[in-house]
């Protein structure tokens, strides 16, 4: 009987530093694999099909909004993304963890089709140092600070909608909580009853005999 | 604002090695103390007051049965032993996290007064290993046995109102879970609401001001 895998979205305001806590949560933890995208956009230099992305005519994509086949999408400048159902249901019904790295938007719409997943929100460790994370991009002007910083933010009030906060005050400590949270997470009762139910009957059973 | 402790309650049924999870999970987990319990038997030879136990008059614990002092108690072998609630909730609000090693009816009992703790049941890792860890102790006979094993089998049916499961197949293993799930508990957002609502309202008024 094997353990169904997670689906771990790792989500938050811009800023928080999703991309590399991901980047460094992936290699180090057993079992855990990425959920890979769909796009309509051109593959890039390098870019493999399957690896990077799943590389989909624009007739496909909307076939499979169509279909009901997309965890959650969205259309950024004229291109589609999104997450396939089919993918990620593989890996977890082999028991593997999944993990999507994924803006608030996208972890809504993913909340609704799966509120089974862990939801985690990355927040930087304060309001000061996220602001200093997007002036530290150095390409902001006053009026495109105010507009990114005042979404951050109010992304901020999304927190109720997420299972676990972890704080990004060192990539490393981040990362080891993630890994921490799986670790409950497989263990919850919540997610192993009918297990459980197994192991109580066999004992059940067992219980009748001394050798 | 000091972030509120947690009440880790580890139980299971008997033969599970809850004791030898404890002995290596306390000096090696920051923040986590052990709950002294109260009794009525008389200290053995090197025990000390508010170390080993609270030694207390059968007077004195049962004012504190009748004034609610206690999380739990029983009366094994006519002598009582409980937990005291203030010296449990004291520690609680100084952010201390503080682990409670019970059996499972003393662990229902909190569970009805302080249905905010972390349950945890610890389990032998199969009913077969179970049977050989009482048969090891080599005291029992076939009728004893099948008390005991009948006991652990059925004290298997609690797992559903306990919140995690972790199986005690090496003890190292089993006392990084608990670790794990004290990480992860700490970083819920239904434990951290209030915090977080702080933070959200602070964010708000920052993100006015562009210096």
């Amino acid at each position: 009987m094997i353990q169904r895998g997670l689906l771990v979205v790792l989500s938050g305001p811009s800023g928080a530093g999703k991309g590399t806590v991901c980047k460094s949560l992936l290699p180090s933890t057993e079992g855990l694999s990425y959920s890979i995208s769909c796009t309509t956009r051109a593959p890039r230099e390098g870019e493999m099909h399957g690896v990077n992305y799943f590389f989909l005519t624009p007739e496909r994509f909307e076939e499979m909004i169509g279909n009901d086949e997309l965890l959650e999408w969205a259309n950024v400048y004229s291109n589609y993304y999104g997450t396939p159902v089919k993918y990620v249901e593989d890996k977890l019904a082999a028991g593997e963890n999944v993990l999507l790295e994924i803006d608030i938007q996208g972890a809504l719409q993913v909340k609704r089709k799966y509120p089974n997943g862990v939801f985690i929100f990355l927040i930087p460790p304060s309001l000061e140092e996220l602001k200093k994370r997007i002036l530290g991009r150095g390409t902001e002007t006053e009026e495109s600070f105010k507009l990114r910083f005042g979404a951050a933010a109010e992304e901020m009030e999304y927190i109720t909608e997420y299972d676990y906060v972890v704080v990004n005050d060192e990539v490393e400590k981040a990362v080891e909580k993630i890994r921490s949270i799986i670790v409950a997470e497989l263990s919850s009762v919540k997610r192993n009853r009918e297990y459980y139910m197994k192991l109580i009957r066999e004992g059940q059973k067992d219980a009748v005999s001394f050798d």
